[in-house]
């Protein structure tokens, strides 16, 4: 390699994340290394399972975490509340793909549906319970509230999910009753419809996720199609502004996630009155 | 410029972050474009004030979200019990310097005290409330808990900041009385002077913040100086594992913060029974 080529190949590494890192090490750095992300999963955890235990017993009507097609909760039934539940998606929701993080920024590639699907299958064993979530399951089934896994990971797969699940400690997790993956119920990735199937089953007291469409599909999709960001962001916060800590819980995932797709620019994530530069001599 | 430094400069954007936008944008986009992140705010701060208010009234020997040098509560008394408080980092835990991140976006600098001071000076009505964090300090004060701000903020820029708070609607913020400053109680940077000298006037029932400093000193710090990361996570999670969610509330900021200080690389984050390598064909 010449001079120039080797200069600019150094240049192009080091602009990226600091000294050579790959470039996805601050969100893996954060989400994965830091005490704080950890705690943050503690401390959801913990508001939820008190926020479930305040609401028993269920009764009908009791107003479920799952909304309508009218945008508001589908009301528990007789039948239904004697089976309350909390319904859970997995992927840095309960479990940190630790294993598949390593491998994106080992090789500095993004997400390929070929590389998760062997995740799928050969990381049944090193998928990390986040911190709080165990405790939560444990706590929840002890006061006879199921938890129910909402997964969009693939139904080929379902043996594999279920042995993750249960060696993370977190099971059981039997397809078509307590797990549901991509397509179940309704063919589509969109959860709304698996939501749904879940609520006429049981009455399910709280949502669990790392993405909107983990609690409703209309925060990202409106009646044109996806939303622009600034458009969920306000819809997040004001239509369904009473769900989040109530009975609706998220979980922290900067690694990746619908708000990155595709990637904002700082253009469109800070308003034009909310932009300053530094005018002074450094 | 010659082709080859053309090309070479292209591939030194698009190997950053994704098609030439400046390096930090994906936790930028995340934490302040992203719905997710402005829920997991208003979750949080919903679950503070519920848990507050199920503390009160406060009293004698009520245990406080302030540890004591030996790691313990400290105990409110008969008198501070009569001022029940909560205790706030202000940066990234009630309001977002969305102008300070489009500064360091838009110049691609790291953080610097310099322009950090302009914008302590100059930001006052840029800076952005985070979500949930005005209807939680109102609800706190009809209560008749005092917000307390606890923040690393510079004490020769009080006025600023105070007037920033008021203007954010988060105020009243008084220094020495409701606002403390890097400096105040025991000239440090480290909050734990600060919070004992704030526990002594009042119940502190809620602490808030981004950072494992924000609750006590001693995740980051042990006897030998600043602690490993792996050893700040299991001490979060162990020896103060039961706090979080509880009295102590941690609002998520993959922006900046002591855990990028230094940058982890992936090997430190992701120990080697962690670790998965994808071996297929692409």
């Amino acid at each position: 390699m010449n001079r120039l080529a080797a200069v600019c190949l150094m240049a192009a590494l080091h602009g990226c994340a600091g000294g050579g890192v790959p470039r996805t090490t601050q969100p893996l750095a954060w989400t994965l290394g830091s005490a704080e992300a950890g705690a943050i999963a503690a401390q959801t955890y913990r508001a939820l399972v008190r926020s479930v235990e305040a609401r028993l017993p269920a009764a009908a009507g009791t107003p479920s975490a799952v909304l309508g097609s009218d945008g508001t909760p589908l009301p528990c039934t007789a039948e239904t509340a004697q089976r309350p539940a909390a319904v859970f998606d997995v992927d840095e929701t309960l479990i940190w793909n630790v294993g598949y993080a390593y491998h994106e920024a080992r090789s500095n590639a993004p997400f390929d549906e070929t590389s998760w699907d062997a995740w799928e299958r050969e990381g049944a064993e090193k998928a990390v319970a986040m911190p709080g979530a165990k405790a939560a399951l444990g706590a929840l089934r002890a006061l006879g509230v199921t938890p129910v896994f909402n997964t969009n990971r693939s139904a080929g797969n379902a043996k594999h999910t279920e042995a993750m699940l249960a060696h993370a400690g977190l099971g059981p997790a039997v397809h078509g009753e307590t797990l549901f993956l991509k397509g179940d119920v309704d063919g589509t990735s969109g959860k709304d419809g698996r939501r749904a199937e879940i609520a006429g089953r049981f009455c399910v007291l709280a949502l669990a996720g790392d993405q909107n469409g983990d609690f409703t599909d209309a925060i990202d999709n409106g009646p044109a199609g996806k939303r622009p960001m600034a458009e969920r962001r306000e819809i997040a916060a004001t239509r369904f502004g009473a769900h989040w800590g109530a009975d609706w819980f998220v979980l922290p995932n900067p690694l990746y996630g619908g708000w990155n797709d595709p990637p904002m620019n700082r253009d469109e994530v800070v308003a034009p009155e909310q932009r300053w530069t530094y005018k002074g001599n450094h």
